[in-house]
Order: structure tokens, then C-alpha cells, then sequence
């Protein structure tokens, strides 16, 4: 894909909503700037529960919000299991309130747009502003120069495989969703779908901290949870999701351990984020 | 409708057509002029025929035509006899080529939009430039104030009524679409309707300058053929219409005259266009 396929794509998804069209393309329009990553129609976790945001800057992690008092958003309507849902705990959120003069709406956006550009001047300052780039953003070699995965940095690959070798294990080609890692002491690299399917039955907090898993095969069940809790492993977790323009996704969601206390037969076994960072030292 | 709905309206017009919808609102913004006027696809009468310009800019009779290599557009399956279509002799036309590369695309519209401040700079230096004005632009006082009404500006009424006060008729309130002028001496004030009706089949040329008319009353056809005929009378033409928005027009066609020669029992009564200007002085 190309920025020019990307931008257009996220640019369509206001389609019909012509108020947000308006205001999505002035801003993209007027800041004007081709290193800029936006999304549209991003959901994010908050304290309240799931919401979504209009128009997403993520390195700069502000969220737009268009307000029409005249159209109550549908919200939650669209969301499924594998809805690809952010962490924007320390996001901030910009309000464009819809009223009926258009010079009204024109001055917010110059505002909003005079904040964009303080904020990618305050990080590039910093000298920590990385230009939009879509052959960097999900290439692993990108984030082994990096450094580290950061849950609050929302980072994600395409493919299982990469991921994989982002953290070392030097695949060609792969099946499966759990790896037992090569490089990091009783850790296992794993992709779960946090919707039912065939043969589980797994689900993640709205706060994306506490995972639940149960295998679906009933014959399989109870030497399946004895296994698990018995063999306590940290679970370097990325998992399957769709984005917002119907592309695959992995996103780092942090490092899980096995919480017995939590887990039983009836439940399945429960797993908790003990890290949000993983450093990458290979 | 308030300038906010106008440009709204208007850039919904874009809706689904993502390049289209991209390089219109760019356009737009960046142009970010609230006086000028602008209107998507626009109907003009070309020598080859009609035709459909994607963005047009009647205050400095310019069109934009977005060229999508890649999607062939369908002209002319939208119109209906009732379209709105001006006159656009001497009118530019700009092109803006959609490529691969959102560099490009953004490039050919910095220049395009250099040429339309240009444009209005020049018309602004003639002290002719009128800023864009909902109120104004159907008000039969502003064209009474103006002093004429020319084919090549395009100029347009909402309501017969309108059309008529302009002019000197000084009604309250109309029904029909044939008036007798009370200023101009053998003149006539027309509001056709150039798509088949139950009274009548009245047609004009793709140029805008022949009009045929034809009575669908039997009964009738005879006396008012050699009604019209005899008495011959010159015809300021207001055929009715509606615009991009869907709204009622009636827009100044020029002034028409019978042609004996070319009318016949068979064909129905030509009309000529005579005059494309007619001044005001009431």
C-alpha cells in the first residue's frame, strides 16, 4: 500500500458522515504534512470502556473528536472480538465542536492544528520524532533497532512471523500461534484470538490487563488446564486483531503471567500483565 | 441554507468517490477562502456536447477536472432535461491528474490553487471581484442594482416571482410561466420547461441557442401555432431547472425570437437566441 491508497482509505471511511469529512480532510489538509501518521475511526480503550475516536495521530498520541449536537454517535455498534483496540491511557483528546457557522468550525481547526504542530515540534526537539514511514512502521528490523516493544507505543506487526523474529527466532515461515523463545528464559511468544473460534474460548479485560483462556476441546480440558498451571511460563502476548481498513494485525499487548489464585476448571486460567515493555537485546 | 450546509451539500457530492472527495476538499482548505464560491459537479454545455466538471468556480469561471487513470467516468448518465447547465464558452479548465505518488497530486494542486488566487487578485484589481454571497446571488434587487443580466455570467433566480420583479413586473405573487412585460415593449417573460410535459414538449439545443416548441393539445395545436406566428414577440427566457443541490432554478437563457422559416405545423415554432445580454434601467 502506498500513502497515497492509505490516506485516501482512511479518508473514505468518513464517507457519509459529512461533517466529519469536512473536518477530517481540513486538518489533514491544513497541517499538511506527508510524515504525519493519522487513522480515522480508531477504538481505544478508557477507564469508562471502549470508545472511538474520529482521527487518531498516534505519534503524537492525540485523539480528535467531532461533536455534532445534532447526530448522536452510534458507539460500540461496529465493534467486534477482533476489533483492533489501543491502549490511550496517556492520549489526549481534542474536541471540534460542530456548530452552525462555518468560521466557527474553521478557527477550532487552526487552534487544533497550531497544538499539532507544537507537539510534533516539543518531540522532534527531543530529537525522538520518527517521520511517518509505511515500510517501518510494522518491519521488525525497525523495532530491533529500536530496541524494545512498548505497550503504551501501540506496536504492531503484520505478519506472526515477523514478530517472531523481531524477537529473535529467526523464522522462514510459520503455522502455529505459541513459541517457546529462543532468546528469553521461560518465555513463550503467543498470538491469541480473543474471540471464539473452534477451539478456544478467549477473552481480554477492557483495560487490556487480564486475560482468560479455555480450550473448547472438553476431552482435552482438564490435562490442557493441569499443563498450564503447572508449567508457569511469561507469555510475551500479540494478539490477532483486524485494523481499522480490514488489515491483519498483531499488537504488542505486554508480558502475561499464569495467576493461579484466579484460575479454576470452571473459569479457565486467568493470566495478568506484569510488563509493559520488553527490551530487545539480540 | 447557511454557507456551512452549502459547502457541506456540495462536498457530499464526493461522497464514495475517494480521489475525488481528496482533491476537492484539498482545494477547499487550502484555498480557504469563505468568498469564494464553489460547486461540484457542474453541468456546462461544450462544443462536443455536456459535460460534468468535477469543481467549478463560477466567480472566476474555472473548472477543476479530477483525471483518474484508473476509473473511467460515466458523463451524462445523471442528466435529466431538467439539469442545470450554464454556459461555459470562456471558461478554463483545469486538470488535476491523479498518480501514484500523493507528492504529485499535491504539487498539481499548490499550482492550481496559485492560478485561482491569481484569478481573483486580478479580478479584485478591476474592482470587479463580488465575494461569494448566499443572499445576494438569487436577490432580484442585486442583479436590479447591477444593471443587466448577461448569458455568460450565468445569473439564475429561484422563484419566478423573482425572475419577474427583476425585471419590473412587480407581482406578489405568480402561477404561471408567461408574462406580458410591462417595461420592455414587445417583450415577453418566459419560464419553460424544457423536458416533456403534460402540456408541452419544448426543447432546446445542446448550445443553448435554438428552442423548439411544440403544444401537446390536438385540440389546440392549430390556433396556437398561428397564434404564435402572427404575432411575433421576443421571449427573455428563464428555463426552469434544478441545480446540484436539487433546488428549483431559473436561469436567464437570453432573449429569443421566432423564426418563421425554420417553424412549421410539423416541427412546432423555432425560437432564436437574439440577445445574451438585456439591461436593466427601471
Amino acid at each position: 500500500m502506498t500513502k497515497r491508497e492509505y490516506v485516501i482509505r482512511q479518508i473514505a471511511k468518513t464517507n457519509k458522515k459529512n461533517y466529519e469529512n469536512y473536518v477530517v480532510t481540513r486538518i489533514y489538509h491544513l497541517l499538511n504534512r506527508i510524515d504525519v501518521k493519522f487513522i480515522t475511526q480508531q477504538y481505544v480503550n478508557r477507564p469508562e470502556g471502549h470508545a472511538l475516536t474520529d482521527m487518531y495521530f498516534p505519534q503524537i498520541k492525540l485523539h480528535v473528536e467531532i461533536d455534532e449536537p445534532f447526530h448522536k454517535k452510534q458507539i460500540g455498534l461496529d465493534i467486534h472480538r477482533e476489533t483492533d483496540i489501543i491502549q490511550a491511557t496517556d492520549h489526549h483528546i481534542s474536541r471540534i465542536k460542530i456548530t452552525d457557522d462555518l468560521y466557527s468550525i474553521n478557527s477550532q481547526i487552526t487552534i487544533l492544528i497550531k497544538q499539532i504542530r507544537a507537539k510534533i515540534k516539543l518531540i522532534e526537539k527531543r530529537k525522538q520524532w520518527e517521520a511517518w514511514d509505511l515500510e517501518k512502521e510494522f518491519d521488525p528490523n525497525h523495532f530491533r533497532k529500536k530496541g524494545y516493544l512498548d505497550v503504551y507505543e501501540n506496536p504492531a506487526f503484520r505478519k506472526i512471523v515477523d514478530a517472531c523474529n523481531c524477537l529473535g527466532q529467526n523464522y522462514k515461515a510459520v503455522q502455529q500461534a505459541w513459541f517457546k523463545s529462543k532468546i528469553y528464559p521461560n518465555h513463550y511468544l503467543w498470538f491469541p484470538k480473543f474471540y471464539e473460534n473452534e477451539d478456544w474460548d478467549n477473552q481480554i479485560s477492557k483495560d487490556g490487563t487480564i486475560i482468560t483462556e479455555k480450550c473448547k476441546d472438553l476431552e482435552k480440558y482438564n490435562s490442557w488446564f493441569n499443563t498450564v498451571t503447572s508449567n508457569l511460563v511469561k507469555r510475551i502476548t500479540f494478539p490477532r486483531s483486524i485494523d481499522n481498513l480490514g488489515f491483519r494485525l498483531y499488537r504488542f499487548a505486554g508480558v502475561f503471567e499464569t495467576d493461579l489464585e484466579s484460575s479454576s476448571l470452571e473459569n479457565g486460567v486467568v493470566h495478568r500483565l506484569k510488563e509493559t515493555r520488553i527490551e530487545i537485546n539480540i
